[in-house]
C-alpha cells in the first residue's frame, strides 16, 4: 500500500459555525515513536465535535483542528517502538486519544482522569481526515465480525455508555432510568443495559422513540410529552424509583427530576457536558436519600475492548445511518438544529 | 427506681423562633412492643433541632414537638418484646430513632433510607425531656468507659461525621479536605479522619480553631479568610487534590470551590443540608473530573456503635461545655447567630 | 380455617440411615411472639437432609428431628408480635429459619453468618411436616405469580446458587465456570447466571445433561468424560479461563482442577460441604495467580426475595418432580445412592 | 560517570545449594528501547532467592542466573524511549521487573498477574551484581528522604506485606491477625497494619519478637509456644474472631487454625509459597463461616509507591542489618538454617 503524502481533511481555523468547516488538503502525519497511522475508513460525527467546532467548553482545543472522535479504520504504517500493533490491524480511534501512562491514575488504570490526555479532534487532530494519528497503546483493535462502519460510533457514543452503565453500580434485575434513550447515546445505553441484563425505564418522546427502544429490549417507554406526574410514574414502574439514572438529557430540570425519581441511596450518572450547565439538584434531598450524583466521560482502554465484544456478541447495535464525507457541514448544521435521529456516520471514500 | 407520672420538657407548639420552646409539664410515656423508656442524663444541641423549630425544612414535623436526637441515658423501662435491652442499660438515643427492619433498604443494612425512618426531635418526640421513648433495636449501647455527657453528642455529630468519611471512601494515606473543620461536626470529622488513617487537610478560619484542629491530628489548616486561592492551595498542601471531600460548610460555593481542589475520581459528601440550598457545581468539570457527589445523614447501628468504639478507644474527643437544661432557648437563639463553638451538652438534672 | 391439634410428621429420633425415618403424629407447635405457623403444601428434598438424617456434619443436630428446608405453604396462624405477616400470606421456609437480629453480622446483612443461626429441619423443626413454626422476618414472602411447589426448590437450591453466583464477584460478559450444571443446584445456577449476563461454560457429562444444560443457556457444556484435558479446555473457551468458577461437584480433585482453569485473580465458590473434606489447592498457584476461594452457604433475606423475582419474571424455572409426602424414604434412600436427577419436590397433601 | 563494561556477580549456573554461587566477572548490560541500567548500592536478600537457588517451585528460572529482586540504586543510562526516567534518579528494582502492559491485567492495573510477567533474580537476571537492567515502567522511584539501604527491603518484603494487607479487605478499627509477625515480613506487615489503622494481634513466639512487634504497634502478642489454645486467645483478644488473617507461617497447620479463629465472613490472606504445600483448610468450615482465602504475591506499580510513601513519612521502619556483598553465600546458608532475624541488606560497595 502507498501512503500519500497530501489528503484531503475538514478543517476549521476558528471557532464558529459549520462556514468555518473547509475541506483542505494538509499533508499525511508522521507517526512518532509509539505512534501508528490509521486509513479511516469510517468516522461517526459526535455531539462534542460540535463543542469544539463551537469553542463553548472551558477547554482550549487545537487550533487549526481537524475533528472527529469515532473513527475506524487500518493501521498503514507503525512508530519505531510500537509492538502491540502492526501494517494492517483493523483499529478504531476514540474520544481518548492518548494518557500519559506513568501518573498515578494511568497506573491505577483510571486513563480517563489523567491529567495529560490527550482528546481526538480536540487538543489533537482528529478522525476527519484520510490518514489520523492514534496512539499506539490506546487504539482499539476491532474483532473481525465487526463491520468498521459499525465500530465507528462505538468509539464513543459507545464506550461512553457503556462506561456510564458501569459506574451507576446498577446490578443485575436492578432499574436503569434512562432518560433521552431513543437519541444518538441513549439508543445504544439501552442495549447496552439489557445486555448487563439491567431493566431498563427509558425516557423520550414520540412513537416511534418508543418502537425503537422497546425492540432494544426497554421494558417500560414513558413519553415526557405525555405523562403528567414523570416522578410517580417512574417510581410505580420500577416499585419505588429506579436504582440508577443516566442522565443523557441536556435539560436544566433533568437532575431535579431525577432526584425525585431515583431510589434512595442510588447513583445518577451525568454524561451530558452542556456548556455552562449547573447541577439543579436540591441538597436536602440529596443528603436525606443518600444519591449519588456521578461525572462520567470515555471509558479506558478495557471498556472499549468490552463495548465491542457486546457488539461482536450481536448483543448491541448501533442506529445509524451512512453518509459520505462531503456531507460533513451539514451534520454540523442539522446537529446545531437538533435533527439528527440515531447516529450519522461519514464514508471516508465518498 | 420509681418513674414518675409527669416530667419536664422543652416542647414547642408552632414553628418559630427560641421564644416558641416553653418547659411544660408533659406525661411520661410508656414504651410500647419494642420500645424502652430512657432516663435522659445529658443531651447534645445539634443544628438540625433548629431546622425543626423554624420548620424550614421540607419535611414535615410532629407537632407540639419535644426536640432533642443527641440523648445519653439509662434504661429504666422495657416494652413486652424486649430482649436486646435491660433496665439499667446506658444507652444512645439518635437521630434515627427507629427504622421497619423489613423493607428492602432494612434488609441491606441501609436503614438510613428506610421509607418508614423516625426521627427523634423530629417525627417523634426526642430527648429535650427526662424520660423519652426509644426503640429498643436502634438504641445503641453505650461502652462503660464513655461518659453519659461525652456520648451524648456522639450521636448525632459523631455518628454523622463517621459515616461520611466512610461514604468519601477515602483510603488509608490519601488526603481528606474537611471545609469547617473547627465546627461541631468538623472538630470530630478530623479526629475520625486521623483515626481512619486518612490525613487531614483542615479549612476555617481563625488562630484558635487552627490550633484546635491541628491538636486533633490535621496536618494543614488552611484560613478561607487569608488564602488568596484556596483550590490552588489545597492542590499544592495534596499533592495534586483531596481524596476525597466532606463539605460541612453550608457557603453556597462551597461546592463549586470543592469540585476544583478535589482529586480528579473522587468523591466530595454532602452532609450538612440548608434549607432550600440547591448543589451549584459545573456539569462540565464534574463529567470531565469524573467526580462523585454523594449526599450522607446519620448513620446506621453498626456506624453507631463503632462511632462509639473510636470514643472509647480514646481516639476521639468532644470538644464541648454542659450547660443546665434551663438554657436551652439561650443555645437556640446563640445557635441561630452562629455564635456557638465545639458542642453544647445540656445537663437534665438542672 | 381450623387448624388441628395433631398431624403427620416425617421424624427421627437417632441419625442413621432412611430406615430411621418414621411417620408419626405429632402435635402442631404454637407460634411464638415473633412467629408464623405456616401450612406447608410443597416441600423440597436437598442433599443437606441427608447430612441431617446421617449426622456426618460436625454439627450437631435437634433429636428428634423433623427434617427439611425447602418448604412452601400459607400462614394459619401469627404470633402477638408479628405485623409483617398475617393470616392468608403464601410464604417460603428455608435453611436459614431464623438469625438473632442483633449481632454485628446480623447489623450488616450478613444474617448467614450470625453466630446464633437457627436452621430449618436441622437446629429446629423443619418442612416434613404440615404445620411448621416460621420465623416472621424470616420466612419469604412468594410472588402471587410463583407456584407453592415452583418456589419450594427455590428455598433452599436457588438462593444458595444465586447468592453464590454473587460470592463469584463475575461481572457482565464475563465466563462463569459451573462443575456440577447438571444437578439440582447446577441446573438452578446455569439459569441465574445466564439472567445475570454471565456467560456459562457447563462441566458435567452426558448428552441428556448436554442439552438441559444448554436449554437453560449455557453457551458451553465439556463432557467429564470425555474432555482429554479439562483445564486446557475450559482456558480455550473462555479465551485464557473462567472469571469465577462455583464449585459444586464433591469430588475432591475439583478444587486442584478448578485453580488450574480459573482465570488468574479469579474467585472460587465452594457451596458443597462434603462431611470431612478438606481444600486441595496448591498454595503455590493460589498465590502466584492471586485466587480467591470464597466459601457460601444459603443467603440473606434480601436474596431471598430476588431469588424468587427471577423466577416470576420467568427468567429461572427449576426442573423438578412432584410426589407424594409418602415417598420421602425412597428420596432418602435415592439420594444415599446419588440416582436423583433435577429436584424432589414432595406433595404435602398425600 | 563512567560505566565499566565487566562487573562483579553473584552467579550461580545449576540449581542447588550456596556452594553453587560464585562472583564472577560478567559484562555490563546495555538497557534496551524501554529499559534503564542501575546501578545497585543496595539489595536485600529474600526467602524467594533460595527457592530460586534451589529450584524447588514448579515455575523455570533463567539459567545462569543472577539472583536479587530487592534493589536500590541509581539510573545511569537509559534506553532510547525512555521518558519517565533520567541519569541519576534514585530507583528500586522490585520482583516484578516487567510486565507486558497490553493484556487485559496490565490494563486493569493487575500487573500482578501478566501472563508475560518477568521476575527479577528470577526470569531475568536480578540485583546481585553492580549493574542491572530494570524495565523503565515498573522501576520504582525512591522519594529523596528514604535511604537506598532503607528503601531496599521495602521493594519486595515491603510491597507484599503492603498489599496483601489491602487483598485482606481489613478496615481501620478492625482486627488482623499476623501469624509470623516477628519476621522479616511480618515486622513489616505489623507497621504497614498499623499504619493504616488497623489493629494488630500478632503471633510469634518469644519475648524479643514480643518487644519488637509490640514496638512496632501491635496490640496484643500471643507466643505459639505458650499459647494452649491459638484459636480461642486470637477470639477472646479480637472479640470475635480476627476480621482478616495474613499467613506468613509456613507452617502446615496454619490454614487449618486461621480459619479457627478468622471472624465469619473474613479474609485469610496466603502470601508465603512452602513448595509443594496444599491449603489444609477444612471445607465444611469455611462454607459455613463464608470465609474467603485470597492468595497475594508483590503488588503493582501503585503499591510499590504507597509502600515507600509510608516510610518516607516515617511510619514504616525495616529491622535489617548491613552486610558487605561478598558474605551473600552466608546469607542463604543461615536463611537454609532459618537463622536470620529481620532482613539483611547487602551492601554492594563492598
Amino acid at each position: 500500500m502507498t501512503i500519500p503524502d497530501k489528503q484531503l481533511a475538514a478543517v476549521f481555523h476558528t471557532h464558529g459555525g459549520p462556514e468555518n468547516v473547509k475541506f483542505e488538503e494538509v499533508p499525511v502525519a508522521e507517526p512518532g515513536q509509539d505512534e501508528v497511522l490509521v486509513n479511516i475508513k469510517y468516522t461517526g460525527v459526535c455531539h462534542t465535535d460540535l463543542h469544539a467546532l463551537q469553542g463553548d467548553w472551558p477547554l482550549p482545543a487545537k487550533m487549526p483542528l481537524i475533528g472527529g472522535h469515532e473513527g475506524a479504520g487500518v493501521v498503514v504504517k507503525v512508530g519505531a517502538g510500537v509492538t502491540r500493533l502492526k501494517i494492517g490491524d483493523r483499529v478504531g480511534v476514540k474520544w481518548m486519544n492518548s494518557s500519559c501512562g506513568n501518573c498515578e491514575y494511568c497506573m491505577k488504570a483510571e486513563e480517563t482522569i489523567c491529567p495529560h490526555i490527550q482528546l481526538s479532534g480536540y487538543t489533537v487532530d482528529g478522525t476527519f481526515q484520510h490518514y489520523c494519528i492514534a496512539n499506539a497503546t490506546h487504539a482499539t483493535i476491532i474483532p473481525e465480525s465487526v463491520p468498521l462502519e459499525v465500530a465507528a460510533p462505538i468509539m464513543c457514543a459507545g464506550i461512553t455508555c457503556y462506561r456510564a452503565l458501569k459506574e451507576s453500580k446498577v446490578g443485575p434485575g436492578e432499574w436503569i432510568c434512562i432518560p433521552g434513550a431513543g437519541g444518538g447515546l441513549g439508543h445504544l445505553a439501552v442495549q447496552y443495559a439489557k445486555a448487563m441484563a439491567m431493566r431498563v425505564v427509558a425516557i423520550d418522546t414520540g412513537d416511534d422513540k418508543a418502537e425503537l427502544v422497546k425492540s432494544f429490549g426497554a421494558e417500560v417507554f414513558l413519553d415526557f410529552k405525555k405523562e403528567a406526574d414523570m416522578i410517580e410514574a417512574v417510581k410505580a414502574a420500577t416499585n419505588g424509583g429506579a436504582h440508577g439514572t443516566l442522565v443523557l438529557s441536556t435539560s436544566p430540570k433533568s437532575y431535579e427530576q431525577a432526584a425525585g425519581f431515583a431510589r434512595p441511596g442510588s447513583t445518577m450518572v451525568t454524561v451530558s457536558m452542556p456548556a455552562g450547565a449547573k447541577l439543579g439538584a436540591d441538597i436536602f434531598w440529596l443528603t436525606v436519600k443518600m444519591l449519588k450524583i456521578c461525572g462520567s466521560h470515555v471509558g479506558n482502554r478495557i471498556d472499549s475492548i468490552e463495548a465491542l465484544e457486546y457488539v461482536s456478541r450481536g448483543l448491541v447495535k448501533p442506529y445509524y445511518k451512512v453518509q459520505p464525507f462531503s456531507t460533513l457541514p451539514d451534520v454540523y448544521r442539522l446537529m446545531h438544529e437538533n435533527k439528527i435521529a440515531g447516529r450519522i456516520v461519514l464514508d471516508l471514500s465518498k
